[in-house]
């Protein structure tokens, strides 16, 4: 589904005139970059689109629905290319979506740096393509630019939180904890993808969008204390990965819970165990604290505390039909992976 | 002049809310790496402005229009410090406009990536706050997206072309240095800043806007074998570094010229000395072959061929007053720096 995507963007005047080298490169940034992620997030465009117009599901939508739809899935889905290039350099990552993170391939190194903006700047060569003549294309422009500098926002705050290398529990709080995932994760995986259904929809109400920004707010959050559980609670056969939130000092929302709970005793296992990278020995050491403070029953009531608030959230707001939200967090409440 | 649209960005909402340490670094992101450039592209969006307007110059435009190319101005300025921040961390640099590039100030490392991005974001936060009721918003927004993907592109083949460490002499070729040139610096440095000035200046004409973009194209290339030229010929305090374009690999003017006239011994040192970064007798070899050949008489021959044709080209035109381009090509013409 992503092959025409990809050959309409290698089609495009500024690389069709380019020596074969540079098409073959993109061609290989799009394909090892792009198509092989969850894309949950591109798929909720649809599914807002659906509900918005009324009909069963994303299948019953129109033929030129269903096209917008997907164009606007995959710009999000581009976008999310771009952070995670980033991403995976700065946190100095090995793996990724099971292959090797693409700046460690062996002829790419740095260039991939270069390799994300080019990522970047296909959603705006698709949006130019599909909906230049579209009465809210000055709209989805904008709201891919807030949502790129709201997460690029959030990447800052967490990079600058816990450097790689350099502990510091104090910066450890709930606060700084929930400002970097809303920031970081929130906006382009929940606000975006329902702003471009919202968009396709002709929904016109500001109100509308603040809501809809409200809801899926809280919903990331909560969708980052899931991953952040998960990382530690999760069965990595499941997952698909093994959990290196401790060893990579990762502010993350069990380090912050335990940290409120502790006593001074336990304050200095963690002080002393955590943010030890590949050391499987300090890394249990976190876990039996976390595990004598009982932190898995802290995220089950967590859990349904946030169940109920986005619950109550979704039914008390009038703005857009419930069902936008319904699926989102059906689809994320006691996920296991 | 930059404090006003620094405490603008500061100032935004996704800024304002961070907690103290996230908006400290944001201005230190900013105050280093956007003010200190020459500022000539920021400043051409004014003078073609005061072009159109038929005013003597740009301290007599109006006060609006004034403050308008102003911000058109740092954003083009922004452009240049997000690809500049990248490029000195894929080129591998120390220094940039004489202080240490942005990625090795210690604390900064590979987080630079990221203030990229910010910088990015910022010129659509500015764009959004100054022209979101201009009926050329939407082509406001193209321009800065269709030059980046340019840039970006010329990035690509530059990068892909002359690898760090890798010597392949067979891949300079004049064609592919000229579409390197093109894409990497033409375009945003010539182009954008006239098109910013044209869609302030209300020109509606698609081919006044194509006329623009090939003068500008011919104009970036020259400038940018001068800057290959005063690499290697330029006065070391005049320009204000020491050329490394031999050490480095790089493929300029000079050596794709050189390598078109080599007999077999010249293009033998060559191959033999090109891109041994911190060889000063490796480079010393180079530059004798270039001296036996006269790439001097070779540059002037191009320096005069190129001023007639951009004449010739700026004189024949129709759609857009001469005085935009004369400037430019007064400003450029037989440089020093
Ligand atoms: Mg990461
Ligand atoms: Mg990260
Ligand atoms: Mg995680
Ligand atoms: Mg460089
Ligand atoms: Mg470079
Ligand atoms: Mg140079």
């Amino acid at each position: 589904a992503f092959d025409g995507i990809r050959d309409e963007l290698l089609a495009d005047p500024v690389i069709a005139v380019q020596p074969a080298t540079g098409q073959t490169w993109m061609k290989r940034v799009l394909d090892y970059n792009v198509p092989f992620g969850k894309l949950n997030r591109g798929m909720a465009v649809a599914d807002t689109l659906a509900v918005l117009r009324g009909v069963e599901d994303a299948n019953a939508l129109s033929k030129s629905d269903l096209k917008d739809a997907h164009v606007l899935g995959w710009c999000i889905e581009l976008l999310q290319a771009f952070f995670l290039v980033a991403d995976d350099i700065m946190d100095d990552s090995v793996t990724r979506r099971g292959q090797p993170c693409w700046f460690r391939v062996e002829d790419v190194g740095m260039v991939a740096i270069n390799d994300g903006i080019l990522l970047e700047s296909a959603i705006y060569r698709l949006l130019k393509n599909h909906f230049a003549k579209h009465r809210r294309y000055a709209d989805m422009l904008e709201v891919f630019h807030e949502v790129t500098f709201q997460t690029a926002t959030g990447q800052m705050l967490d990079l600058i939180t816990a450097p790689i290398g350099k502990v510091d529990l104090s910066k450890y709080t709930m606060e700084t904890y929930t400002n970097i995932v809303v920031y970081k994760t929130a906006f382009y995986t929940f606000y975006l993808p329902v702003a471009c259904g919202m968009l396709l929809g002709g929904v016109r109400s500001t109100k509308a969008y603040d809501t809809a920004k409200e809801i899926c707010v809280a919903m990331g959050e909560y969708f980052q204390v899931q991953d952040d559980f998960l990382d530690c609670y999760g069965a990595p056969e499941v997952i698909g990965k093994i959990g290196t939130d401790i060893g990579d000092n990762k502010c993350g929302w069990l380090v912050c819970k335990a940290l409120l709970k502790a006593n001074d005793a336990q304050r200095e296992v963690i002080a002393k165990n955590y943010g030890k990278p590949h050391d499987s020995v300090a890394e249990a050491a976190v876990k039996a604290v976390y595990n004598e403070m009982d932190l898995k029953s802290e995220f089950e009531a967590y859990e349904n505390k946030s169940y109920e608030m986005l619950r109550s959230m979704i039914d008390t707001q009038k703005d857009l039909p419930v069902g936008i939200f319904d699926e989102l967090l059906a689809k994320i409440f006691k996920r296991s992976k």
